[in-house]
């Protein structure tokens, strides 16, 4: 379609004169209105007044421009079918419509008063960028700056029309306008009468191999306008990424983004098994591992920070002994080193993502659950306070930095949610966790049988007896559960195995009997009036 | 607002012709097109010809009605500011619009071609739509045959106008129309480009007291034309539901929703820890509480039958001693009797809920990841087959009801999950179950241990002595495992401890040495051909 004559309206100005320099290029004929015209004018462009298109005057404080007869018909009469009609009707063809909106958005941003909201509700621009979507089939619409440059390429390779193909995405585009257009509309009007309403949209659906498992399809969409999201990994090396890595890829990041210095996190079934910070980035490894070796076998690992040859050696891929070499699904970080990359590919299935977690930002957490949508925020404060509740000897802010790595740690697992957490000279590190339990007891169960077997493998025995071993590290370490114990037994069986020091919100009408079992036990226990369950 | 002028134009006729009468008796003067206009017409009802307002003809096969100077000015010019003007201009205010649009959705659903659904595309009505509603404050907008009454009322109450508060509710729901007509525009044609988008409306957001934690602020919304969901839960006595209790609700409900008889789940952190199914409900209960005794204080118990007052009698909510009444959150079924509720409400805090989960559809899942959102197909099929790989003697047929019970259970708890149920009578019950494990293998060992407290609880030591009492009960459970086993381990432990029939999917590279280990052990081993997995 040979483009004639464009009918150029918009309310975002960017690129708007260089645009028309170019359709006059074509000898297109620019009918235009208000500020848009004075901007191409000023640019000593000429064109012509809509209100000789539309034989009206522009009315009623600008709320009538385009709207009429004339415009509208002009670009939805069938060109074919409807031509004599036209013809005998004097409508002469728009072929093309640019325009955007006026700033509903912006005006919002910027909380103005509901009158001026009002008056940034456009009506004449959807009705044109709809007509000229709609009769796509003859008329293209450009409805955003950035598609400027691909239009123009367009026509220049074709002498002045579009290809059938390119409307019909603009055209799409423009029905993508002004459903987002109207949906924040909608939504505010509804915020206005005191309704809460919410509008996703989400784009660029990527069909993944299957769903949680085989039998169930599945995709994978961006939220529209939402960067440094899953949608932005770079994908190095590696077989195709699936449902359940995304999970797993979810409880990984979010374990380490928030963590000083090296972390590194193995992740199992969506809950960190292993989770380690501190100086050094291989040592951070080693420890995240030995959370839970067996487990760590097919696991997810992320790490923080740019990752080096060095740290990825551990894996041992190019043992001699191929059952030594450590199997794993995903290693994702915010950079991978060009020889950590190049020893990764030695597992040819390997999946070698970067993807930068700590620009990752979340106010809220939406969870659809069987068709009705919860929202929250993002559990985001670690504690309120961290109060000493017993008669002990415990120094708050030494331990400070190791209970908010704890705290870190217990809000990314699945509640019931217990770890323990340790450190030596300034590395953080995770001995043993118990999650999803719905008895917390378990959880302590879980998580000290791992916290043994974690002490275990530093064990030496021609150095010491594993008792006198095992009691000397344990007593450093802190407990930290995800709520409120309702019961002692917890920290009568945590005291049992030698643990020293218990992190809890506190809360329960039980807490006195939970203080006073502490103090009989000598039991250092804080309270930090923060429970972090996460299901 | 005295309404004088109305344009009616509405693609869903119903309720169009009383209302015509309505307004014809409050004397207002009715403009109408097509279909329409022969509609009121031919019940003998006066109408102005929209072209006679327009003075333009009806153009372009219809495309061209109502978009005009004269119809959109009369909608938008501000009846204050701007009155001089319009007279001069010679425009009547329109102070009415019943308009709803192109049904661009039933020929969507009709599969139509795609130049029907693009002529379906409307554009002079939202345009007139959205003209009215953005000036409300002076003009009436109907979109919805099913807002005609409410419509009547207020204009009845006031012989012939409506309030400001009437207008602007009808401008919300205005804007609430186009948005979701532009929604499914555009979804539809990225889908008839090849990509893939969603557009999701939740309405009606109701303030939760807080999130999964008391820091976190929450809503809770309906997915907009979703009916049977959480949003029409009916809450006859106790406190108010919490984000923890949808999600606990979430897990119970889908539990029982599919099971045969009358079925009972019991809830804690969203996984089933107790579960059974049979002919009679107080035992379904009893042996549900019997899964995880411990746990099940402070959980949610979901019934798939009417709850009976027989039944509810177990919770022993007047007990002498207030610490033999059994505290549980909230007990939800599809109708509570009445001598049900009033045994209940004895507890002034528990939840009780009636809600019919057997009504519940669900084609897909969705899973809003950290910005990214899954999309999957629910998981529906329990196996694909019922395939003894072990040399035994082992009639899946008997043991079919069984084991479609217990892989009902394990799809219905998170990864890794183990299950061991059992059967007495016609009963099916929940013995014991492992959930949440990064490890398989602990799953199974907490799996076995609830078993073991579930037998110990039917042990009676005057009747026998406990090791010949559980080989005897052990012997005639099933192990699920929602996964295949990576090793024979999982298989080892099973037979120690005299588990003898195993139910997984299968699909390892080590099936053979698995299998192995079953026939060597004398376990009976089934392979079902699909996965369950659940994060």
């Amino acid at each position: 379609m040979k483009i004639k004559r464009a009918l150029l309206s918009v309310s975002d100005k960017s690129g708007i004169v260089d645009l028309a320099k170019v359709l006059k290029y074509f000898d297109i004929e620019l009918i235009s209105t208000g500020g848009t015209k004075k901007a191409l004018t000023d640019a000593g462009i000429e064109v012509t007044d809509i209100s000789q298109v539309t034989k009206n005057p522009e009315a009623f404080g600008g709320r009538m421009k385009t709207i009429s007869f004339n415009v509208e018909s002009a670009l939805l009469f069938d060109r074919e079918r409807d031509s004599q009609e036209a013809q005998l009707l004097g409508i002469q063809p728009i072929d093309l419509v640019v325009c955007n909106l006026y700033p509903f958005d912006k005006v919002l941003a910027e909380s103005a008063d509901f009158d001026t909201l009002i008056e940034n509700i456009d009506i004449g621009g959807p009705t044109m960028v709809r007509a000229a979507a709609k009769n796509f089939k003859y008329v293209t619409v450009l409805t955003k700056p950035q598609d400027y440059e691909m239009f123009t390429k367009e026509i220049s390779a074709s002498g002045g029309s579009t290809t059938y193909e390119f409307r019909k995405r603009m055209m799409t585009a423009a029905f993508n306008h002004t459903a987002d257009y109207d949906a924040l509309i909608a939504q505010t009007m509804d915020s206005e009468s005191g309704n809460y309403s919410l509008r996703l949209a989400f784009e660029g659906g990527t069909i993944l191999r299957y769903g949680e498992n085989a039998h169930q399809n599945a995709l994978m969409y961006r939220m529209k306008g939402k960067q440094n999201t899953y949608f932005d990994m770079k994908i190095l090396h590696g077989k195709e990424i699936s449902y359940n890595n995304i999970l797993d890829i979810s409880g990984a990041v979010n374990a380490v983004r928030e963590l000083p210095g090296n972390a590194c996190a193995v992740v199992k079934h969506s809950n960190p098994c292993g989770l380690s910070s501190g100086i050094n980035q291989r040592k951070a490894l080693e420890q995240a591992w030995q959370g839970d070796p067996i487990s760590a076998f097919g696991s997810i690992i992320a790490f923080n920070t740019p990752l080096t040859r060095d740290t990825v050696e551990f894996f041992e891929l190019n043992h001699a002994n191929p059952a030594k070499r450590k199997f794993i699904e995903v290693v994702i970080a915010p950079r991978i080193e060009e020889d950590a990359l190049q020893y990764l590919q030695l597992n040819k299935n390997l999946r070698v993502i970067e993807f930068d977690m700590t620009k990752m930002t979340f106010d809220f957490d939406l969870r659809f659950v069987d068709g009705v949508l919860l929202q929250q925020d993002t559990d985001r404060m670690l504690y309120e306070k961290l109060e000493l509740v017993t008669i002990s000897e415990f120094s708050k802010d030494k331990n400070r930095p190791l209970i908010e790595f704890g705290l870190n740690v217990v809000k990314n697992i699945k509640s019931n949610a217990i770890c323990i957490v340790g450190q030596n000279d300034s590395n953080f590190y995770l001995l043993g966790m118990g999650a999803g339990q719905p008895n917390r007891l378990i959880s302590t169960e879980l998580a000290i049988s791992k916290a043994k077997a974690f002490i275990q493998a530093d064990f030496n025995e021609q150095l010491a007896d594993f008792e006198t071993f095992y009691a000397d590290k344990i007593k450093d370490v802190i407990l930290i559960s995800d709520a409120f114990f309702p019961f002692p037994d917890n920290v009568e069986l945590a005291a049992s195995q030698g643990i020293r020091t218990i992190v809890q919100p506190g809360g329960s009408i039980k807490d006195k009997a939970v203080i006073d079992t502490c103090n009989t036990l000598g039991i250092n226990m804080i309270f930090t009036g923060i429970r972090h369950f996460r299901h």
